[in-house]
């Protein structure tokens, strides 16, 4: 009897804005499997005698995919509970379909539990309502790191655009919004360790966004939304 | 001294989605407001001395915004701590970023939590990964409630598309993001009462879709992500 797979999304960083579902399935785990950009907060609901497996990746580097899928199945097939604990949602920009459809193919038993995902939650912390009525419609996650990205088509959307994993290819990403005809006085932020007590931010326009000296992960947020964050219009208030 | 203000979401619709903050924050509260489209369960966290305020609001019909803005701001001014609890994430369709300045304005403190948007959760219990490696680089949240979103520029974008409240303009939806030219072929489907246990699905393609005489809180999802949905690998698997 094999046991069973949760694929969990641990949410944005701070522990507290894990789910209640995803505290009580951590409960349950005899082997925990969690990734390097989770905060070592949200393992305080794993089991004292679980097996907590580090398969961190940060930018690409590190355990591989096909190691972390098969420790799950072997696990699972000696009949352990087994929760694979992922930054933000499985499914917003981290191969958490990948995983599913490994898990479903070794036919387990798996359950989803999403999670807030850092382009919903950070920019919370900022007081950026992404979709503030006459402002935007819509918004758009995309990442940063590769150049497959239709920046144009998503410029004339109109959609507030939340980017991750961007911060390398900064400078492009703004050279590409503003060849789209995107104009640079439209507020923007870097946000960096976003819900943490490590959180870092600036609040600027694309025409002078840069990486302002981050290098942690980071999030970055275009849009005339922007120009509602708290640290925009109450320069006194803190940002979280 | 005036009490303070908590902005949260409440999740998808699954108490158990609730972040175990906003449950802390509720238990904290001695006023709660609370939406129509938010499920009773997540009140178990308030506390049973707590004035809950039922402030429903479905298509647009009920409690006023300025009626909801002016008993959370005497409500804090008289002291208590009052939690506002919205669907979803109060900033992702949910005039959170409206009730934010007012509060600010009324020079309250206010702390924001967010909360699992419908977007991200439901796609979640059906195995949908919405932005899943070589499929789509993206994804893009708009509502279907207007006529202002420029569905050609989003198809263009090849981001996964999530429709919130566009049950109503399905046809006029499917019509525009075929004149797009995106593929009738195109994996698509509607999911009503997402994550709780009358949830129900079609899973479809955008040539077939209809509101499937759904007329409860409904989600749509078009993109070629929808088509590793469980319901269509595996049929024998069970949506949840």
């Amino acid at each position: 009897m094999s046991g069973k797979v949760y694929l969990i999304g641990a949410g944005p960083g701070d522990p507290q804005l894990m789910t209640l579902k995803a505290a009580r399935a951590l409960g349950l785990a005899d082997v925990v499997l969690v990734d390097a950009l989770v905060n070592r907060g949200c393992l305080a609901h794993a089991r004292s005698d679980a097996r907590i497996v580090e398969v961190g990746k940060r930018a690409g580097v590190g355990t591989s995919q096909a190691f972390i899928e098969k420790v799950m199945i072997q696990s699972a097939r000696k009949g352990h509970t087994v929760a694979r604990l992922k930054g933000g949602d499985p499914f917003v920009f981290g191969r958490g379909g990948e995983e599913l459809q490994a898990l479903l193919a070794a036919d387990l038993e798996v359950e989803v539990i999403p999670g807030i995902t850092a382009g919903v939650g950070v920019p919370a912390m900022l007081g950026i309502p992404l979709t503030h009525r006459g402002l935007a419609h819509g918004v758009t996650f995309v990442t940063g790191h590769g150049v497959e990205v239709d920046w144009a088509s998503l410029v004339r959307s109109g959609a507030t655009l939340v980017i991750y994993m961007g911060l390398k290819n900064i400078v492009r990403i703004v050279a590409a919004l503003k060849a789209a005809g995107m104009d640079p006085a439209t507020p923007a932020c870097v946000v960096e360790d976003g819900t943490l007590p490590t959180q870092r931010q600036a609040i600027s326009t694309l025409g002078s966004l840069s990486n302002f000296g981050f290098s942690g992960p980071a999030l970055i947020v275009v849009g005339a939304v922007v120009g509602l964050s708290r640290a925009s219009v109450q320069p006194r208030a803190k940002a979280a």
